[in-house]
Formats: structure tokens, sequence, C-alpha cells
């Protein structure tokens, strides 16, 4: 008899019969002798309906009432997960996230977990009842409800298995797992058996889109197995677990590509001390998330002046170069060049620490494919490059093909 | 400076643009230097959706989760109210009826208000703030989600008027207030300035249908003074009250009619002990309100028997005539005759006790129109007659000239 937790997303629960087909699922393994903690979503579709009300009231309403507000969405999805498995004769019983002990910070809309006391949910479990805990959503100490935020359920659901020391949590999804590049693009791409956090959480950061960063590092943290798989079949997914020495037989676990950063590059930046440190305290303060930097010594001038490149969100762009253009007077640099044709194509995988010449393999597979590279930047288990961005499928196939195969 | 609980129902709140009328008429009071606390439903339409799902999912769904599905309904509400107030620089917060502090017992669906501390709504008043509550629901001792049924969020308005002393409770509704008829068919009907809990108790049951028996009941217990009227207009509506001695000065304050009665006539039922007790702990058993009795000497055979009538909600007939089908032989009447062709016309008016003569000028007021009278009821300040469905409106206009002109 296993003890597990089971996320179902938005998508996974749309409408009635969604719902019913997750009680289907959750009652068969119910039927194994497993106990079961389901945590699960909003409807898809609830909260944009709640948050298009609360903009037609007011562009910008307060954080505690859009928390008040959008709560409502997971404790309705609860209450019918808990019918549709009475309807199947399955005892469950629903929580809002405050119920099952969910205790957070004040920060409304994205409040932090602080702690997780399960005493309601150790009780239903005791009694032979499938819990249906709230994704999303907690409660402060002072009795405030609040929601954590983008993946907040996924979060909810692993802390929740972390709390009640679960033996798996699994995270169901419309993607089967997590695959060594993205399908769509390199179709030989393979689901992965499993996946170290270390190597989970540079993808998730790379634009795989799996999972948020935060579920993962909590996972990681408190040694919670999770398992990425499908609503929507029964193959199994992709487990995500500490490092184990096997792993780092493959040495690349994955590739990807993200087409959604821009490349800044100040030209002839006067090389002497602090001109870095203003430059990007300056963008810091604009909220501005810089990626990749590189700096490289200026082909120009006489004077001591060096190239800095880094990369910026392509949303922030335009920020970016304002900020910039503000600081061009002070900093005394050449030029600025914009660019948000840009890719940035990664490697990710534990066993890179014990393989050499992977960054070798890598550049001379895109030398081979006459794609020129922008920038480099590594990580212990990851190495990025910026290329040209309409180079950049091509880049990912030629590279999955070179280490994956 | 007064505090001030304003309620408003579904409709008044049915979408963003009444949440934001409603929002201005509490600017309004709260820049006269009043406290407010306002007191909100579900947007009409949004409970019926919520239960259309849950039927989707099972015919009858646990009424806990139930509990749990409805009260997001309120929670949405809420949420939007305060940032409506918001959106016109008014401080305000919202609570659900758990963050309220009103604890009730653990019957689902229809829970009992055991006991309020408003200790949040006290602090937010004293902070300047408005303070937006969930109507129809509380929390029991243990942290369950109830909501209080039918009428539910009346109850919450007075409720929490009578814990933290209001001055006043406004119960804002789609009429102005309480008529001395039903204006759509006594066209001269006058809105009453005032009305004693007594009375409007009598008419409430009566078929009035503006609130709840059970809201006016807590209100007469906890003393709580409240006013209907309108969500529509700003015309002062009908103050609800302790009885005081200028209120006798009117003999009869409302004339009601209930078409919505069905009747059943016993015929020759053998005159003995526990036949009358027999046949009504049987509708009792069936669930059926029995609402008038009338037992007369039966015109029939030569044995000691009487013709025993009494009246059920039409919804009810169809059961009562099978539980009564089901006693003949042990009872062993003559026949059964059912008929919902009845309409129930009643006079309420605490000047009855010091004033005489009232029953015979109703009475008489029938007999020159001719309308025969089937059976009779009186209470204290009530007189209540049976007669025929279709001369219902005929005799309420008829008893409405000759008490209130």
């Amino acid at each position: 008899m296993a003890l597990i937790v089971q996320k179902f997303g938005g998508t996974s629960v749309g409408n009635t019969d969604r719902i019913k087909n997750v009680a289907r699922r959750v009652a068969e393994h119910r039927k194994r002798g497993d106990q079961v903690v389901v945590v699960v979503s909003a409807m898809s579709g609830v909260t944009d309906g709640l948050i298009k009300m609360a903009k037609e009231i007011m562009p910008l309403p307060s954080e505690r009432e859009m928390d008040m507000l959008l709560a409502t969405g997971e404790q309705t999805t609860i209450a019918l997960m808990a019918m549709a498995l009475h309807a199947m004769d399955v005892p469950a019983v629903s929580l809002t996230g405050a119920q099952a002990g969910i205790v957070t910070d004040g920060v409304h809309t994205k409040a932090k977990i602080q702690n997780i006391t399960p005493k309601q949910v150790k009780n239903h479990l005791r009694q032979g009842r499938v819990v249906i805990v709230a994704g999303f959503q907690g409660e402060t100490a002072e009795g405030q409800i609040t929601t954590l935020g983008r993946g907040g359920s996924d979060l909810t659901a692993i802390a929740l298995a972390a709390a009640i020391k679960a033996d798996l949590c699994q995270i169901f999804t419309d993607v089967d797992g997590v695959y060594s590049a993205d399908p769509r693009i390199v179709p030989s791409a393979r689901k992965m058996k499993e996946i170290s956090y270390d190597e989970m959480l540079e993808l998730a950061s790379l634009g795989a889109k799996v999972m948020q960063s935060r579920s993962v590092e909590f996972a990681k943290k408190f040694g919670v197995v999770f398992e990425v798989r499908s609503s929507l079949n029964d193959n199994p997914g992709t487990i995500v677990k500490e490092e184990t020495k096997n792993m780092e037989d493959v040495v690349i676990r994955g590739v990807a590509l993200d087409k959604n950063q821009a490349k800044v590059t100040l030209v002839a930046v006067p090389d002497k001390p602090g001109v870095a440190a203003r430059i990007f305290k300056a963008l810091a303060d604009a909220s501005i998330n810089v990626d990749m930097i590189v700096q490289n010594i200026s082909h120009g001038s006489g004077k001591p002046a060096t190239d800095l490149s880094f990369t910026v969100e392509k949303a922030d762009l335009l920020k970016a170069q304002k900020v910039i253009d503000a600081l061009k007077k002070e900093v005394n640099f050449a030029e600025a060049i914009c660019t948000d044709k840009i890719g940035k194509l990664s490697i990710v995988g534990v066993g890179m620490r014990s393989h050499s010449g992977v960054a070798a393999r890598m550049f001379e597979t895109l030398a081979r494919e006459k794609i020129n590279i922008d920038m480099i930047s590594t990580s212990e288990i990851k190495i990025s490059v910026v290329i040209e961005l309409a180079k950049g499928e091509q880049a990912m196939k030629a590279v999955h093909q070179a280490f994956i195969k």
C-alpha cells in the first residue's frame, strides 16, 4: 500500500465530464489499495473569467482581494471532484488550502509556503477517504487567504507530499513526461524514464515549460520523488528524483531551445572598475531579469575598452533599451546593438561532470552545420549558446542527433 | 455617526455594473460618516450554475460538498465588491463567513448560527474600513464550511447586526418595503412606515415573501431593528421593530393572499380519541407540513363522526393524498376530498388585540362579496380564511378596502 499525491491541472478538470474521468482514475488507484491525496487546480477558463470580472471593476485590483476571488476557483473543483468520487462509491472529502493546513507568508498573489500541518489530511486518510485538496492556495497564520502564484498547484502537491511523507507525487499534465527535446521540433526526441532534480531545474529554466522551477526546487530540498505524466493516457511518465550514480552514464539528458530571448551588446565600454556593476544595477532596478552575460575585448579604439553582451527576455527588450540609453552619457560606451532574432540552445546532463569534451562536441556539431555561436555560457551540468534565431531548430536537431540520437 | 449593516441580494449584485452601483451607494453612506458593514449574496445565476454542475456529476450530492461548492458564490461577490469600493477610493476589506466569526452547527445546507465572534469585523471597522461579509455561510467550530439555507444572507446580516450592536440593519431587496397587500393585486396597497416583528412574522409565513421567518425571529429575539428597502431607488423602506404603543392604533397592518395551499377534507371520520393524532402523525412522518386544521360535526350517518379538513402546500398534495389513502382502512373515514383550488386570505395586525369586532367585519365583507368561507383559523394578531381560489383576489381587494382603505 502506497501513499500517493496526484495533481491534476486545469485542463484535466476543465468540465464535469473531465472531472468524472479524473475521479475514475483516482478510484482505480484506490482500488489497488493506495491511499490517495488529490490536488486540483481551478477548472480551465474559470480563473480567467474571475480575472475578467475583476478587471471590469478595476484595472489593478488589490492583491488581497484577488486572492479572495481566485481561491474560489479551486474550491469549486474540489467540491465537484469529491462528488464525482462519491458517485463512484469512493469515500472522499474536499479541503481548501487552509483546511489542509497550508500556511503561507502574507505576500498576496505570490505567497510562499511557510509550513504545512496536514492534521485534517491525515485524519481523513486514516478514515479511508480520498482527500481532495485545493491547489494554488493557502492561508496566513492570521487567517488571510493567499495564493501561491504561477505553478502554485504543482507546489501544493509537492509540498503536501513532503509534509505527509508520500511515497510518490504524480503531476498529471497534458504531456507524456519530460522529453530529451521538444518532440514538435525534434521528432526523434525520447521520453526520459528518469531525470535528476538539477537536470529538471536546468530544463525548467530553459523553456522546457513542463514545471515551474520553484516546485522542482522544493521537491529537491525535501527529497520528494515525483512523476510527470499524462492525464490522457496510462503511459508511465518521467520520474524526477535525486541524482543517482547510473544517471551519469547518460552524458546529455536533454536539449532545450529558448526562443524567448533578446540580446543587447554594448560596444566599447570603458574598461574600468564599477562600470558593469553600474549597468546591471540599473537593469535590476527596472526589474529586468538578465540571463547570460558575456564580456569580450573590444576590437575598436585604442583605449582600454570591452564589448559587453547580455540577454534579457524578449518582453523586456524595449525597457532594457531605455535603461541603457539613459546610461549612455554616464558610462560612455560607443553604441548599443539590440536584437531579438536570437535563440538560446542548451544541453543539460549530470553526465557532463564525468565526461570531458562535451562542449567541444557541441561546438563542432554547430560548426558542421555552419551555425555561428554568438555567446557561450556554462554551468556544471549545462552548456548554453546563443545563435541566430532562424537556425535555432536546425541547431537543436543537429545537437540532439549528436548527443542523444 | 451610526453603525449600519447593509445587505444586498443576488439580483442587486448580479453583474459587475450592479456591483459598482451598490458600491456607490455604500460609499455615499460612508461619506456621511457612518460605519458600514455590507453583507452580500452570490451574484444571481452563480448559485444555479454551481448547482447545475453538481447535478451533472451526481443527482444527490453530499451536503458537505454542496456547502463547499456554494460558499464560493458569496466569496466571489465579496472580493469584487471590495474592489469596487477600492476603485472609488473607499477603504474596504472582504471577509468570508468564517473570517467574520460566524460559527454554526454542523447541519450542512441548513446550518444554524450558534454564535458570532466578530473580532475581525470590529478591527477593520476601527481602522476605518467598510467590511464586506459573505452572506449565507459560516463555519463549524471544527472549521467545516457550512451554509445557512434559504434566506441565509438576510440571517447573516441580522445576526451580524446583533453581534456588533449595529444601530440599524438595512435589507436591500427588489421591493420598496412591506406593503399592506401585494400591490400587483391591490393597487391601493400602501407601503408601511413600520411594522412589528410579530406582524412581519405572520406576513412572512403568509406568503408575503419579503423575508424568511427565521430571519425575523432572530431579529425579534435579539432586538435588531431592520429596514426593508429597495436597492433600485432611495425611497425610505419599512422599519421592522418591537411593537410600540401607537402601532395598536392601526387595527390591520396587512392583508395577504396565499395561493399556494391545497385542502384535504376527510368526511365522516369516526369520532373517537386518537384518530386525529394517527392522521397527523402519518403526515408528519412523510415530512408534510400541515398548516390549518379544522374539525366540524359531520352531517352524514347516524354514528358519532366528524369532518376533518386541513391544508398543506400545493406541492405536497399528491404525497398527502397517498398518506391518507393508506390510512383509509385503519381510520375508516367515508371519503377524502382533495382540492388545490383554494386561497388562504389573512389579515394581520397587533391592533386586533385592542379592537373588537375585527373578525365579524372581515366575514361581513366577504359575505357582501358573496364569497363563501371554507375554513377559519385565528391567532392573537391574525385571522385567516380559506376561500375559493378564483375569488381570492376579489376577496383581498374587498378586505383591504374595508380595513386599510
